[in-house]
């Protein structure tokens, strides 16, 4: 199940930055489940990853790879994701699975093995099946290509429990010439970030300092797949990479910056939204908006709050305009000294609570007719602040039990 | 749907101590909604509610009048329950409804007004429908009796999605002679009490001292019902209720202390269990058990991430020993420096995780055979500390989604 309609976006091909892809057998039999992304020498490239305590071991090694690149004054030259298999929880084994495919790709590239970054998406706590991934690099690495296609048959073959393949990309122009940012996510369940989703690469042909595009990646990750949640379980694997390959036009003035970083997050929340569009099981494309809040940590708690309640998620599931299961929603939410009676919460335009208690003109069918819809805006002010936050959910269905109560992940 | 079978105990009758119940028509034609149960002038009454900031319109009262009471060296007399309506959510016509409820219990019954404490349960957000509750007050008050049948009519007349009433009954000898606690609960889904579950009514004869009486009614419910949850929604309408009738035997000295605050804490305990039991679309018992955290909050905060965690409880649902998904709730637990290669995670007593990935003797088949059970415990010890805590918690089900899907609540 998915929400709404979402075709992959033709995406301008980048200077040296090429995709393959192989069916290697990992995921299952004729599914593309190893992807290889390159970069040209000149990218720069930052990473934000998980904050999960046992993160899978592809993110230990990306992390100390790019490190290592940083050392030498290198780039990364190479994203290599397999899915089918997190290669978390599998302790040493897993490191040492880890460096291994990344020094095989490295040999037959002709780059060091610090150079590749590894990414794993599937199921936790099986050792990689070494033997079918070594056997899929070559194929992959052969099929590389710039174009639209390329780009799409990644964005496939990164897929876990997702439905479709998701992408997004902006061509802008800044003073020095025309610049383009293609991205490519997955994520369906599992799915509440905590500093990138489960994974996101993007990749622009813009020229522009490590420590600008380390920032910016930081922003613009931090109000899109960090204001996401699924069902409120952080991965292991999470990881999103941002590359400017430095063929393109230079972002340095504070005017450019502001363009670059606007369309930047303009991919980041398409993406990220496109996961909650692609949720397992889900039936709405939910937005909690918090405003009024004494600070944004307290309109992200409460927002948070809301989206992770299964009662306010079943409700939404059923279009059910059950408003009372989202004020204790709020009313549970972790805010000091809190007087509801300064609470409004509309849905869409019609308004649910004020006063402590249901809006005086509130009628069932106006509550009812918004709750039909796919797409669905909860509004809450808080009358304590002037910070906001928005966050992106999905509801709780039947499929979402099925899905997981089926799939080993 | 629910764990195992629980029958109501038989409940030996407190002296004083009388229930009564009515069917007036606010849940559905035939069932039991309306419950009063009745207090000698000698009892003593403790009480822990809802912090949710939602809090029920009875809540409130309920509070204004255990202080009015005390203020006034008078004794509530009366607790008066319906289920179908939670009147939460109702703004000021909520609290002229539960004091205008109290009033006419308190005029039929010959009290003063603040000698009801109102409770509701049911669906937030809709008008107390008063005239069918009043015409209630006279049966349910007519009917009062001390009798066993009497506990149990009380105990099915405050249920809402439950399956079945829940009851607990422990009678012990301290030095001054024999004592009986009863309890009965309520709660099926919006679970996850913080001060005390949706509802609970326990009932001694000993005889105790107020500020005693306080203070073990709040260590047992921190150690009973706020360490339970069913979906981490908690509710605007919680309460427990602990009356002493001094009926009986005096509880003075510290072995009777003793011996009475554990027969007290087997009775909520008992009662909290079986509010898992039956949890909304229950098919598992699960006991979460955290050890060597480095403080209690800590030992909670992981067991509830593990518990709430959507991912964990369907795989519990599936019987399936999916212990990465464990994993992975533990690793995003709010644990500060988190050292995983020290967590240990058992399944009852198979050894699942270890040294930051899968124990090295584990095998599908010996993890599956405990999965395949309806109770299970997970032991997960942070290798940090001295502190522990347990918590119990239910599956997620298609019939959890099912039942809040179709259920107004």
């Amino acid at each position: 199940m998915a929400v709404g309609k979402s075709p992959f976006p033709v995406m301008p091909p980048l200077a040296g930055v090429r995709l393959g892809s192989a069916m290697a057998g990992i995921k299952k039999p004729g599914r593309r489940d190893v992807v290889v992304i390159e970069l040209p020498e000149s990218a720069a490239v930052s990473g934000v990853f998980t904050r999960n305590a046992f993160c899978a071991a592809p993110v230990t090694v990306a992390k100390a790879h790019i490190e290592r690149c940083r050392e030498n004054g290198q780039s990364p030259r190479y994203w290599l994701v397999n899915t089918g298999n997190a290669n978390a929880g599998t302790g040493k084994q897993g490191l040492q699975d880890a460096y291994a495919s990344c020094k095989a790709l490295a040999e037959q590239a002709g780059v060091a093995e610090h150079q590749v970054l590894p990414f794993s998406t599937g199921v936790i706590g099986e050792p990689l099946p070494m033997e079918r991934l070594l056997a899929g690099l070559a194929p992959a690495l052969y099929s590389t290509a710039e174009g639209s296609q390329a780009w799409q048959q990644a964005g496939e073959g990164i897929l876990t429990t997702d439905t479709r393949a998701k992408g997004a990309s902006i061509t802008l122009d800044v003073s020095g010439g025309t610049i383009t940012i293609n991205g490519i996510t997955k994520g369906s369940g599992m799915i509440k970030p905590n500093m990138a989703t489960m994974l996101g690469f993007v990749v622009t042909d813009a020229t522009i300092e490590q420590s600008l595009l380390d920032r910016l990646l930081r922003e613009t990750v931090d109000a899109s797949f960090n204001c996401i949640t699924v069902d409120s379980d952080t991965s292991t694997n999470d990881a999103c990479l941002l590359a400017a390959t430095g063929a393109g036009a230079a972002v340095i003035n504070d005017a450019d910056i502001e363009l670059f970083r606007d369309a930047l997050q303009q991919v980041m929340t398409t993406l990220a939204q496109a996961i909650i569009r692609d949720g397992e099981g889900a039936t709405k494309f939910v937005t909690l908006q918090v405003d009024d809040a004494k600070s944004r940590q307290e309109a992200l708690d409460v927002a948070f709050t809301v989206a992770h309640s299964p009662l306010v998620k079943t409700a939404l599931y059923a279009s059910d305009a059950n408003w009372g299961r989202i004020l204790a929603a709020v009313g549970r939410a972790p805010v000091d000294n809190f007087d509801v009676s300064r609470v409004v919460i509309d849905l869409a335009d019609v308004r649910l609570v004020e006063g402590g208690g249901r809006a005086s003109g509130y009628t069932e069918k106006a509550g009812s007719a918004v709750m039909a819809q796919e797409e669905i805006t909860i509004r809450i002010s808080l009358g304590r602040g002037d910070e906001s936050a928005t966050v992106w959910t999905s509801d709780l269905s039947h499929d979402y039990v099925t899905i997981n109560a089926d799939y080993r992940s």
